[in-house]
């Protein structure tokens, strides 16, 4: 791996332990102090389906995401880490409850690191929300 | 990148371009051909939703696909491309008519490497089938 790709991989592995502090605790701020000004996030679903642009927004997301699971997400399997100079991919498996109703999901979320932040976020889900 | 890593994209990096043109012709055969015989692979709905065991059932999902999607599923962007020693995953938008409806989606699927085959695949969707 070089030297460039190697920084990319260490800045997305702080971010998604700052990420997966979140889904855990609802405290994003760590996560979101790593997002550039222009972040863009891309979700598969819901009000937040499709392509959203910007910092605020993010936060609106992710304080949405806590509000609408409670206590919080628990990631209970990490399943792989692919990456290139750019780009980090996590495979994971979640879960917790939606509006009160058991939800479990199999997950990959793509972080695109610039200089040390993560400029970029796209979600995908492997699995119906209600079993691995 | 080290050689194993380089070996594993350049295996994947066939047997993707072997995948997309299943999905555009239906003719399967050199992707299965690619195919170890403990294949497994995840699928995110439906009648395939969770873990599919072996290469006969894959070969049944595939021809699924082909029967669902007429004429057949265009990429209309790939998106990225990461890995690691085992797994590359390729990120891409496609669309295509499902049992005769518009369908588009943004799709990540992982394929994991061994020994010049493809032993794993896991599909994850980005979007509704909808829209990107």
């Amino acid at each position: 791996m070089n030297t460039q790709s190697q920084r990319t991989l260490n800045v997305a592995n702080q971010a998604f332990g700052y990420f997966v502090q979140g889904l855990e605790t609802g405290n994003w701020q760590a996560f979101l102090d790593m997002l550039t000004d222009d972040f863009t996030f891309w979700f598969p679903m819901g009000k937040f389906h499709g392509l959203n642009v910007g910092k605020k927004r993010a936060k609106e997301f992710f304080e949405y995401v806590s509000e609408a699971f409670q206590p919080g997400i628990k990631i209970t399997s990490l399943d792989g880490i692919t990456s290139n100079e750019k780009t980090v991919i996590f495979e994971f498996r979640d879960e917790g409850n939606l509006f009160g109703n058991p939800y479990r999901n199999r997950v990959a979320v793509a972080f695109d690191i610039r200089d040390d932040q993560v400029c970029a976020y796209r979600e995908y889900f492997g699995s119906d929300g209600k079993s691995y």
